[in-house]
């Protein structure tokens, strides 16, 4: 069976990169907040091996941003998110779990902060827009919510410091993890945070204007050559070892964030405002009844996950797995999945019924990195 | 350059007939409300010549429904539209465009009425649901709003209903033009409709249970051998064709209704709780300044068309054009753009800057259908 081919349209978003990443020979992308993301080069294997060796530039332009900014900025904001946001400080980004009023996950984006009049929201896959629009609307905000031309462009890999100094000065190995400086490139200015999707190390630049996206890029590319740079992408492999988890794939609004096990991102006493409050403090005070881990899955590599495989002990269903491959360094099929509380201790065994039939496997609490 | 293939995963969701897709050979898809959709089959040329002249089996799933249930139902279906729904009775099914507050499109479904307090909204591709329990939520509606198990399917072509009336009785001739009646198959009752995104006729199935899927997909096919039905999907080329707009490509939330040709689908005047009428009441009285219009395009076929090719004339900049593609039995490059109103007119001459270069095009106020 030959792979489908992806029909590209006007609706199916080309970025500021495209031409770059059809240049270094892209050979599959998906599709992600109505925007086209790369996800496999040379192969996903060799883009990994090669992630954890050099330096990647990944054209993540996918991550839209909504820009929040008036008056009511920082209220919407709380009204988003059970995360206490009255630490946040600007130059700070925060991981913050987006959640409907009955607690059910809706995105899962890093919110950076400006100003306390302006913010903005790098989103995972779904039009976040919409119910950042319709809760300013519905309660009279003095807020403007918009999609601005920002293309976020990540740098990721052992090599980013270097690279990333030799293009931007010296200045950027001082960002810490989770914040966020204003630098320049030919005269843009833009956000280049510590962040980015994988556990690599890296930064990402929130590209401000499609037309610096082409002079950047070149400029990143040749400055890295000795370093080995190359276009990459999220990868597989590398993000379900780190259980970095995908909103869609792992989780969804059938969601809460404890079960996601981002309880840590939720302050939900304190979280004064957040729309999903008074449906997340019962699930606060008495924990959640399953939970995601990294299961490790027995035999040879698995088939493409996708769509949820059911996980089984004793016969009866416990869980189910979201995503899974396999694993060259670990040398066994990574995944993440959610499984009930009787079953989520390290070292539990269960089975996984995966397209090519049954598979032992073992629940592991921490993640493989 | 080989064309990229799509990576699939459980975020871009399979549907309950992706497999009898396999089986059928298909060939691409786009992604669609985080869902996969057909784009191709033998080819999409091939495709085109069968559907005009029999019938084809769609899985059109991605088409999600919103489901509004409750007293407030009726309040919130005509906050989200222009279109006055006052004269809308149980059994219509309505083409809505969904405005923001600012009359730019977020949508442009087909609404389903069951009752005053109960309405399937049929959406393209946005996360309208969103945008509906936002606005449920800010104002406090009595109302429940989800997306549920409903997968449509699509039976469309000139012999879709002798189909449609071997596997659901000759009752399915008498439904007209966006009705629905509730049908029944092996005991499963399910809305059927006279509509669907082509020009050739046919229903749509909105397929209640992923369980029912298989066997009414095996049914639908078994009885039309002798009519040749088909897997299919909806075809580029006679949407252009016919004009059947495509959100995302041929507008988007920068667009009002009014420019998108939608204007007759709006009641400004007498929508009153519509979010955007305000907004609105000035674009209806004094029109719009540009406008959709059909293009032929001179020329050998042109390549595909994923990102806006600018209009000009006189070397003034004057629109864009948003979907183009050769059609066989037309002879020349169909397609879709907006046109400033200095240039809208019937047989008006303008050139088209494509990625081949510039070629000469002429305005059609009427599709090619």
């Amino acid at each position: 069976m030959t792979a489908p081919i992806l029909s590209i349209s006007r609706r199916t978003r080309e970025t500021p990169f495209t031409s770059m990443n059809r240049d270094a020979a892209v050979k599959g992308y998906t599709v992600y907040n109505h925007m086209l993301l790369p996800t496999v080069f040379e192969s996903i294997e060799a883009d990994y091996h090669h992630l954890k060796r050099h330096v990647q530039l990944w054209d993540v332009a996918c991550e839209r941003q909504i820009e929040i900014r008036g008056p009511d900025a920082a209220r919407l904001m709380q009204m988003l998110t059970p995360r206490d946001l009255r630490g946040m400080t600007p130059g700070q980004c925060y991981y913050v779990p987006i959640v409907d009023e009955t607690g059910g996950m809706m995105n899962d984006p890093v919110a950076l902060k400006f100003s306390d009049d302006r913010f903005y929201i790098s989103i995972a896959d779904s039009d976040l827009l919409f119910w950042a629009k319709g809760l300013a609307y519905g309660f009279r905000l003095d807020v403007d919510v918009n999609e601005p031309d920002v293309f976020p462009l990540a740098v990721q890999g052992p090599q980013a410091d270097e690279l990333m100094a030799r293009v931007f000065g010296d200045q950027v190995r001082a960002i810490k993890f989770f914040r966020f400086s204003m630098l320049s490139f030919e005269g843009h200015e833009m956000p280049v945070a510590r962040s980015g999707y994988s556990k690599q190390g890296g930064f990402e630049i929130y590209v401000t204007g499609a037309e610096i996206a082409g002079p950047l890029w070149a400029r990143l590319m040749q400055a890295g050559e000795d370093l080995q740079v190359r276009a990459g992408c999220p990868n597989l492999i590398e993000r379900i070892e780190g259980r970095l988890l995908s909103y869609g794939n792992d989780m969804t609004r059938e969601n809460t964030p404890h079960e996601c096990g981002l309880g840590r991102f939720c302050d939900t006493q304190t979280a004064i405002g957040c729309v999903g409050r008074d449906a997340l403090l019962r699930v606060a005070s008495e924990g959640p009844v399953r939970q995601i881990r990294n299961f490790s899955i027995d035999g040879d590599a698995v088939p493409p996950c996708t769509a949820l495989w059911p996980v089984f002990a004793d016969g009866e269903r416990v869980g189910r797995i979201s995503s899974a491959v396999w694993s060259p360094d670990f040398k066994t099929n990574v995944s993440i999945g959610m499984i009930r509380m009787t079953h989520w201790k390290d070292g539990t065994r269960v089975e996984v019924e995966t397209p090519d039939g049954m598979r032992t496997a073992t629940v592991r609490e921490k993640s493989f990195t």
